[in-house]
């Protein structure tokens, strides 16, 4: 009897192996075409309270200009510069004290030759006046200062519009808001910033063995670990996680999930091959299943396309593929949907393998690193798909596709879980 | 005339220079020994959906074994491992299938030599089986399965307890919360996390001539910075910001509010030694002023003390100032206060210097830069306590205090806003 003597009823098609695999690089690829132009999510107001790490939708330009008023930058004396002319510790010139000028008040007098105007910091200069002497280089009895130093004119005083002038653009589309970025828009009287539109993910995960978060695993279920581990990944990338509960490994319930409100979909779970893997199939019949398989490991059942309009990532269940199929693929279409670097938010560290790091040609391999100093430790590959791999990882090696892997004592890139 | 004949009248000791400064490195010891030990804030649960980035307060243990049985790894065929032995395509083996395990339930019949089980990913290996062959190496006609390959005992079945083991410590105290470690914890069956309270951080702005957020700079008055940027940064470092309204430069009213419920203050503006300076003294008087003036440029008038039990940190008014005043003292305080690393959370790169940076000896200077590439453009130094200087600049560059700078083309590396 002959292996060939074995039909496929149609019944089973659907439970085979890949017919073939797509490279990391072509799915990146598709990735990258599928993500539509930036503003494509249109913009919100945020207050600034909120803003950090916000991605600016448009230019912002001021209406004002900062300072607004000439205004003294260091607690002293204003005064006309020419009166310092000739000053020094050991030739004290004196002037007049007229008054004080505090912050926010006019002084209500002019500085002429001979005169001079106790001063705060952030105080408004005096009409006459050209510059502040420190207080450092002046002596005064309440009456009379005497001057212990020159100053140029300008000197100390921050002229209007030093730091912004009315009609310059203070910050630029498509930049990440930054603490000083926040400060910066509130000195000019705004209180919210436009945004881009956070990319609304939502997260289906299907199986009838999974149980919800915070229930007991039991029996013969499994408590579910992607969609709390996606919701954080999604909020990292800037997204806004929307998460439902379990679905049933049901057509109907699963196409009308995929049909909620959403800009992104990740599916984790009946992604792959098996007779209860409806996703792929529901995927190609009422949209685009564009790729079905990738030639990496882990993740290689990771499929992506297209339903109504929306992006649509079928993430293996296991959690480790979950992850790293995440990271890959549908991470960077998120980031780049809301306007930001499509590249890891990892940092990167240059460490030695202190084991060889054996992988096949034609595959990506994700191989978890224990970090220590600046070696790496590749983690044992047996168990290579249990969660407890990456949660004992501190980082990851990428071995391309085009080669065996990486010998002992190798440098690698290792990117930094964070 | 000489100078020693003006006397400084009492009234006026408060308007000078400071006396001495700190250096950099002392105020830094200081704060390091101003913090209290680890978890000093006591502990909250935090729900797993809000738990990335959080700081562990103890040791996690499962109270479970994951997986809880043992189960498919792939899809194929549940089996004796010994029935495979010189199966080849050449030689296929066939085996009797007596129905199909799928993930969540029992299968009800045991598998015994000569006969197999259908599988899925994840459903329990059945009675009797003691490996899967995957679907790849086997081919199917609905009654019959041929084994077109070898498998070993265990091959493709993951293990009880393969994952985490009941009695497992599964996370640290003290690591931060990475969305593969929020999907542990979701699939041990919590839905919680025990973290660190959040440092309350208090962010208290005075200043007469300050108008707060929304309001647009009119006359001689100014719109807050600081406060929506210290939240930004407060919020960046894991503490929760508390703002109130902008304070009057008046003793009682700068009082009440250093004594309102936080573990660390933030106060911007009237902290140097000026005339409207309240806050120094009011520190001095009622609680500790440790440190007031610190040999750097900028944020010189910086100060930092206690009062009733909370850490206090007087940050220049000068946004720039206060910025970097946050960033050296205040941030190192509330991201060790509330168990997290020190050390700034700025990328580092190293770049080259495009132009000579002077500095002076006996003083760390805080040189802002433009990034090009992995060149760094120091950015000019007049208007340097301008906001824009730092809305402009990429990051930052440290000259250290025993250095006079760096000569153009110099090495350097650059802390990277984010």
């Amino acid at each position: 009897m002959h292996a060939s003597e074995f039909a496929h009823p149609n019944a089973d098609v659907r439970m085979r192996g890949f017919a073939q695999r797509t490279t990391v690089e072509d799915a990146l690829a598709w990735v990258d075409s599928a993500v539509p132009e930036f503003g494509k999510l249109g913009v919100e107001d945020v207050s600034l309270l909120n803003a950090a790490r916000r991605v600016l939708a448009r230019d912002v330009t001021s209406r004002v200009n900062v300072p607004g008023f000439a205004r003294a930058m260091m607690d002293g004396f204003a005064l006309v510069a020419d009166d310092t002319l000739g000053a020094t510790t050991y030739n004290p010139l004196p002037l007049e004290v007229l008054g004080t000028c505090l912050p926010s008040q006019a002084f209500q007098g002019t500085v002429s030759a001979g005169s001079a105007v106790r001063i705060m910091t952030g105080a408004p200069l005096p009409e006459g006046a050209n510059a502040v002497l420190p207080i450092e280089n002046a002596q005064f009895d309440g009456q009379r200062v005497l001057v212990l130093g020159e100053v140029s004119p300008g000197k100390h005083v921050g002229q209007l519009g030093e730091d912004v002038r009315a009609g310059d653009v203070v910050a630029r589309t498509g930049q990440l808001l930054r603490p000083q970025d926040i400060g910066m828009l509130s000195s000019l009287g705004f209180d919210r910033a436009p945004a881009i539109r956070r990319p609304r993910v939502r997260i289906l995960i299907t199986g009838n063995e999974l149980l919800p978060m915070g229930t007991s695993p039991t029996g013969f279920q499994i408590t579910d670990a992607n969609g709390p581990m996606l919701a954080a990944l999604v909020t990292r990338d800037g997204g806004e996680p929307i998460m439902g509960p379990i679905v049933p490994d049901d057509r109907d319930a699963i196409l009308a999930a995929l049909r909620a409100d959403a800009d992104v979909i990740l599916v984790s779970g009946g992604s792959s091959v098996g007779q209860e893997d409806h996703v792929p199939t529901l995927l190609a019949e009422h949209g685009e299943l564009a790729i079905h398989g990738i030639a990496m490991r882990p993740s290689s059942p990771t499929g992506m396309g297209r339903l109504d309009g929306r992006l649509v990532f079928l993430l293996p269940g296991n959690p480790v593929s979950c992850l790293c199929a995440y990271d890959f693929f549908a991470g960077r279409a998120i980031r780049a949907l809301g306007g930001r670097d499509r590249d890891w938010p990892y940092r990167r560290l240059r460490a030695q393998l202190t084991r060889k790091l054996v992988s096949v040609v034609g595959r990506v391999d994700y191989a978890r690193m224990r970090i220590d100093g600046t070696t790496a430790e590749p983690l044992a590959i047996s168990g290579a798909s249990v969660l407890s791999s990456v949660t004992r990882a501190d980082g990851f090696v990428i071995v391309p596709a085009d080669g065996e892997g990486f010998p002992e004592g190798a440098e690698v890139d290792v990117y930094l879980y964070e």
